[in-house]
């Protein structure tokens, strides 16, 4: 086993028991409690290890700096250590891990940081606690109201202000302006190199993205005598719009899921009064994706004039294209030889990438799977990362 | 008014008010607990108002008797107070206040009960509390077991034997043998009688019915970066199911019902790892009913194998078709020159029917909605309701 391999492997095996549930094999690591917790003082030793002072920006993110703190055109790099429910091990984590081992790389081979070297665990990025995705680089950057992130409320009435222990500071435009950069190492969320001879990509942009609630109203009865023409049935209504979803993203080669639904009152001996369903659609384009949802609510609405229910459908969330620094996705796929990939998930790096120079590095997945206990990378391809993003620093950070 | 008329407005408007939740319009009368136990004690005032003793038989339904207790061939009639979650008003309660004002009917035409005449209240008729329907009738009959009755625990975890006080006593064979015939009035839950000249009809079967549980397994995975061709997605295979079992029911003039899901983890961004649906289905004829689940079954099996989902379908209940007396029905429908009807719905009359010559009395619902607030009928078709069971009454324990 090669050194770097190894010492992957040891600090991988360090971490891997924390918050893993023993039945799904995944992971609940929310922010801010417990399993969490742990990984943050985990981070604090390590970084204590390496002679890196954490700060914490008031909002839960903590960062640990190699260099002069003091000096600007600083390094970025890092990710998150919270899990959606039952989540994989490597989505956040292995960005962290990777960014100690690449500043150990570096340290190997005798690299000096002329500009400071950042190392992030952001906190609440995946919104499996509070509610909303990316909550640590949205107070960061201001892109949240400090007001509403300090209210937000886990499910057992906890307010994201109190398990901060403090209203959160909100924007720090002093530090950011501090930063040139921000590299984010992300395992891979699809199968683009599944297959190929690339352990490594760059990121081109991230899917334009929404939320939508089609919300379906029809008339509860008894199941066991309600004759099926007298029904009004929302629950197929809802059923018809899960399958033209399904199709009409295939049509576009765009993404459509209805992973979420709520009935009332989801009982086996009764017709429903109202079902719920929430349509999660991405496309490379703004059009496609404006094309895709447009089909998909005429469809249902066509479906629901038959079935006798109604329809309302709302807009949750909208994320416009984001497209990371052109230059900067050049010049590291050149550097590391590496294709170049579109995603369709959001991630800090794409909060950040409308206020930094931002890129992304993905590692290659061999399922594809994540947000799932089946995620999985391979050391050797860890390993890669790790190399990968040791010369992304030394090329941003020591020259 | 007739007098009759306002007679039942005033018992209707006593208890209207009990357990009806002011946001739904509902009810939440649920076995033994609070507004429930209520309407027990009301249903004792009103037995002892009109000199009936009332008894308890050690499983928590009760017993109001008119006539000699100890004579036999006695004529027991009644119905339920409980209700499903946000329930109708009529479901049950209709016939235990027609039972009681049927009494005065025949008290003030100065008849006599030759054979005793006994008004019941059964316990947990629709399940909503501890999950087994028809649980008091079962009990008396001895058709559940008294350990498997006692352990049942609501979703605060309280037992049967907890709410009851005590360990139900089970098969009261001693109180069987002394009922000739069980009469209950209830509601319609359809729409046959709607729109005839007909306020009462006389039952003629219950459908045979059960319930599958519809267990998809596919491939938790990230909403946003999955693409559509590498997902294993159950929520389609779900949806398709839904559809599959309306178009079968539709084409037998059956009833299949997908009124409950459960889904893994249920995020908007996840496509889901596991979805389940419960299938309620019913049909005239034990036939219909396996062909119909059966069609489903293959088409949802097939539908699996393009989604790359695994299905198993489990028969969690099934309940034979209930005839009920023949010549009971054929007797009242003369009696009443009543329409006969089969229902799809399941009462404690189908429990006793195997024990006792049962018969039950449908009244008009407009509408035909129920287990919903939207479940009616109008006071004159109540009133024509207490007459007919007044008559029944009089044919079968005073003549």
């Amino acid at each position: 086993m090669s050194d770097l391999l190894h010492r992957f492997r040891v600090l991988w095996d360090e971490i891997a028991p924390v918050g893993r549930d023993a039945d799904s094999g995944g992971y609940l690591r929310y922010a801010l409690a417990e399993p969490e917790l742990r990984l943050r003082a985990w981070f604090r030793e390590h970084a204590d290890a390496r002679g890196m002072p954490v700060t914490e920006d008031g909002n839960g993110n903590l960062f640990a700096t190699w260099g002069d703190p003091d000096a600007g055109d600083a390094v970025l790099t890092g990710s998150h250590f919270d899990s959606v429910p039952h989540g994989g091990a490597y989505d956040g984590p292995l960005g962290i891990v990777s960014a100690l081992l690449a500043v150990d790389e570096l340290r190997a081979r005798d690299r000096k940081p002329l500009r400071p070297i950042i190392v992030a665990a952001f906190v609440e990025e995946e919104g499996a606690r509070f509610g909303v995705p990316c909550l640590g680089s949205r107070l960061l950057t201001g892109e949240i109201a400090v007001d509403r992130a300090a209210g937000l409320r886990d499910a057992a009435g906890v307010s994201f202000a109190e398990a901060l222990g403090d209203r959160p500071a909100g924007a720090r435009t002093d530090l950011l302006s501090r930063v040139a950069a921000f590299v984010e190492l992300h395992v891979e969320q699809g199968r683009a190199l599944a297959g190929t001879d690339a352990p490594v990509a760059v990121a081109s942009a991230i899917w334009p993205h929404g939320r939508w609630r089609f919300e379906v109203r029809g008339e509860g009865n008894h199941a066991g005598t309600t004759r099926m023409g007298d029904r009004r049935d929302p629950m197929l209504t809802y059923a018809f719009t899960v399958l033209a979803a399904n199709k009409e993203a295939r049509l576009r080669d765009a993404h459509a899921t209805v992973g979420r639904v709520s009935v009332q009152p989801n009982a086996t001996n009764a017709v429903p009064s109202r079902v719920t369903g929430w349509l999660d659609a991405r496309a490379a384009e703004e059009e496609t994706l404006r094309g895709l949802v447009d089909a998909v609510a005429a469809k249902a609405t066509e479906r629901a004039r038959r079935d006798g229910t109604e329809l309302t459908v709302t807009q949750e969330s909208a994320t416009p294209l984001v497209a990371f620094d052109g230059g900067l996705a050049d010049r590291l796929a050149r550097l590391l030889d590496a294709p170049v990939l579109p995603t369709g998930a959001g991630h800090d790096a794409g909060v950040l990438a409308a206020h930094l120079p931002t890129a992304m590095l993905f590692v290659r997945n061999p399922t594809g799977v994540s947000h799932s206990p089946a995620e999985s990378a391979t050391d050797a391809d860890c390993a890669a990362g790790v190399t990968a993003l040791a010369r992304v620093l030394e090329e941003l950070a020591c020259r």
